[in-house]
């Protein structure tokens, strides 16, 4: 394990659940710190307890719950109130009670803030930092101090700024961390101000960098070569308003480029795992062009590229995709030549005897059908579908005669949704109805119990994430939808596409092809 | 307009549409290249002409149907093929015939890529480039060379990077681009090797900066702080893999921070419009935590942050949303305290008179309802519906008794859905059945001719834009289901949220509400 002369304090449970569409519950935030000690981060800040109740039942069961292996809990919270003790501040009472070894005060630095926003003096502000910080380190925490609006603060009057990075360390601070709140920074002016800062205090100094240049992670790459030896960072960026230095970016910059070790060892390879993970609890899309861990970001489109790859991978990565986690994927869409096709096929395991007619065919049909609004980049198994169905091999376990799904809500205010569907099993015809909790769930019921009479197997495949998108915005409703359907057996995944005006049509033809690669990944002979 | 001195270069119509997922029809390029007209980069890059007919069918429309103010329209290509002239070489021919008046030729500069690659000599590959950039010049054309891989094949054998920059210099390129094809860069190692080659060569050089280390901005800025005057970005970042630098971030910065004029007056005021249509375009949602332009970049959620910025607005953003197009946002959310509803009410123009009873009960039914997966982020119609509710004058226009609809594939193939609903309008029981192209469009549809009878301005109101958004990935097609509709009266826009474990009764409470807003709009008094 890396020792203390390297901070990795990542702040996701506490500023990145400012980011827009984020709400964190109790337990949302226990499985994220856990997953954040699996990825061997030094402190993971859990929230401001007392400021809300939620932060305080965290910190509550996060004692009790929670065995970290490697990660300090930190609490978050502000210096007293002006003109009190904080000896006697019931929110640093709140700080001090939460259990956390580590607490994390937030503090005014730019005197503009101070006099307009927190009304008191600059004197004052001193005074309740120094008198904080020397509080809690003699109630034994670790104490950061967060510096709000340092950078634009120092712009403004660096002698103040530096005042409160010697009042925190005069009284005890582990670390002053410099924050870019308002985010406008670029890196020459990041590196040049902790430079100064730290030549003029002698302060251990860390950074806290906001996204809205754009340049968070260079921003907090600058200020570590500039001296600073202690980064806040959020998981994804997620964070107010553009976000938060990217944890898993900044992260992967120290340790791939600079050489640097602030994991612990093998922990970076968790990476991509954990970042979808954590983007599955916070409810947010993973952002699948993300630095080093989206799923796009070792993914090769380029026909040009392509044929060069299959030459040597090495020319074409910064990075060994392994090292996070990642893998390199070859994308199949109608810019990809055939030399893609060939790839993806081997990729899939489907030998196509290096059938030229049979490549070009794939290449026409899969450029035609992206032409309509389907996209084979995430649906791998409709490809291997559609691979297999022009290579003649491409099991046909039922057909469907025709469906039908209702919707409705009665008068008595109850919802509910019931389809039949009629197919043809080895030669008999069947019909089944299903009621679910919507049109789809309901077909989807109705064709597992069609199907299941006769393939017993089907039982084990499940439905795990079912997607909408809407491929022209303008048209509303009646726009084209493209669906993703991924169903998992236990021992994988696997996502079929399907496309169509009508929302329930295109699931059905998703839903259609996800249960025939199911029942062939069960070994099912095509009929 | 700016001179020639420093060269804006959209790429997002060539090296853009190499992002996963982003297939562009000539239609499409043609009307990107329009708005980032609009926008006043100074050249576009259209395409690789005879690379596939869409790009050879964009130049020939595009010199019929373009009217460009600022922009030049630029030609993508590659350098002769070895031991050929550039004069007789079929793909040269291509980019001479496009009608471009500027063409960007790729180059191999790592000596790997030359050999492996390539599969020819060193010596040949700075032929092939002389003679192509030479040929091009004498044809009367502008000419950037691209050098691809250029700093990893510096750092590996510095010499032969800068022979390539030499050769195109001296064969006439008018500006040499340096390009992190693989974007392992991070900006002090752009920096210092734009420096240094400017400095042994004296060449014009530019910059194209790949994403992977999330760091393209601040190396795009990097290059241009060492003496690049050339920036080849892309409209929101779009790209391989992570993607390229982001054309808005990296204006923005150059115009807002450096304080250099990049643009034609008044034109970085058009970024947020600019940006967001292109992504209706290239149908990709927004991003909307993207730099300067997304629709958070100015979000403010936090309770703390809501009542210091009722006192000062200006300490708490990084620059006038204003100058890129964007505006302030209150947000409000389960962390928003009192401040918050209070702001957004004023906002949207709802007098809560000050009482505190009506804020405290608005605040605790936005956290409650956000807890069951509403989010009022994004849909003001929404949130205004509820605060007339609380404060007792939420227009009822009509009362649903019941509702079914009916989606089916019938044995010829066909696909129809059928809605029915039961109304209650002004005390006259109504009965509508309508068809649609999907179970929420036959719903819109009926509803709307079930209000109509009475309510005739309804006819103006249109559905603009439908979304889903699953909220529990892990439970398939069982999770609970987000719904955002907008609708739009030619006037402006409205976006009502419905939820629920069915899609389809999710979509019903948005369609209700998203009509009760519009007869609202149309000023029809409450029944």
């Amino acid at each position: 394990m890396p020792d203390d002369s390297f901070h990795v304090f990542d702040t996701t449970l506490r500023d990145g659940a400012q980011r827009e569409g984020v709400t964190l519950t109790v337990a949302d935030k226990l499985a994220i710190a856990g997953l954040l000690d699996e990825f061997g981060v030094g402190f993971i800040e859990g929230g401001w307890p007392g400021a809300n109740p939620k932060d305080t039942e965290f910190f509550q069961r996060a004692s009790q719950e929670l065995d970290l292996e490697h990660a300090q809990l930190t609490a978050f919270g502000a210096t007293r109130r002006p003109g009190a003790r904080a000896a006697d501040d019931p929110q640093v009472a709140a700080l001090r009670e939460s259990g956390a070894p580590v607490v994390t005060l937030v503090a005014k630095s730019d005197i503009r803030h101070v006099e307009r926003a927190l009304r008191t003096t600059g004197e004052e502000n001193l005074a309740m930092i120094a008198d904080t910080v020397a509080h809690l380190k003699e109630c034994g925490r670790r104490v950061f101090l967060d510096c709000e609006h340092f950078f634009d603060g120092y712009r403004y009057d660096p002698g103040y700024a530096l005042d409160v990075v010697r009042a925190a360390g005069a009284a005890g601070a582990d670390a002053v961390v410099l924050c870019d709140t308002n985010g406008g920074m670029l890196p020459p002016g990041v590196g040049r101000t902790v430079a100064e800062v730290l030549e003029a205090t002698g302060v251990r100094l860390g950074v806290h960098a906001q996204d809205d240049t754009g340049c968070a992670v260079a921003n907090t790459l600058a200020a570590v070569d500039a001296g600073a030896t202690h980064v806040q960072c959020t998981a994804n960026g997620y964070g107010e308003r553009v976000g938060n230095a990217n944890l898993f970016s900044v992260v992967a910059a120290l340790e791939l480029k600079y050489g640097r070790r602030v994991l612990p060892r093998g922990r970076l390879a968790e990476a991509s795992r954990v970042s979808a993970a954590i983007a599955e609890l916070v409810n947010i899309a993973p952002a699948t062009h993300q630095p080093y861990v989206g799923v796009s970001a070792f993914a090769h489109k380029a026909g040009l590229h392509a044929s060069a790859i299959k030459v040597d991978p090495d020319l074409y990565q910064h990075t060994d995709p392994a090292l996070v986690g990642n893998g390199m994927r070859m994308l199949v869409s109608d810019m990809a030549g055939r030399a893609s096709v060939e790839l993806k096929a081997e990729e899939l395991g489907v030998d196509l005897g290096g059938d030229r007619a049979l490549v070009g065919r794939v290449v026409d049909r899969v450029k035609e059908m992206e032409q309509a609004g389907y996209s084979f980049e995430a649906a791998d198994a409709s490809l291997e579908l559609l691979l297999r169905e022009e290579r003649g091999d491409r099991p046909r376990y039922f057909t469907a005669e025709s469906w039908r799904a209702i919707t409705e809500r009665r008068a008595d205010g109850a919802s509910v949704s019931e389809a039949t569907v009629k197919l043809h099993v080895k030669g008999e015809r069947v019909i089944t109805t299903a009621e679910g909790n919507g049109p789809v769930n309901a077909l989807d019921r109705a064709l597992r119990s069609a199907v299941e009479g006769v393939y017993t197997a089907l039982g084990g495949i499940q439905l795990a994430d079912y997607k909408v998108r809407i491929l022209d915005g303008g048209g509303g409703t009646g726009a084209v939808t493209r669906i993703l359907i991924t169903f998992g057996d236990g021992r994988g995944e696997w996502t079929t596409v399907g496309v169509g005006e009508n929302v329930i049509d295109a699931s059905w033809t998703a839903l259609e092809q996800a249960i025939t690669y199911g029942l062939m990944r069960q070994g099912y002979p095509a009929p």
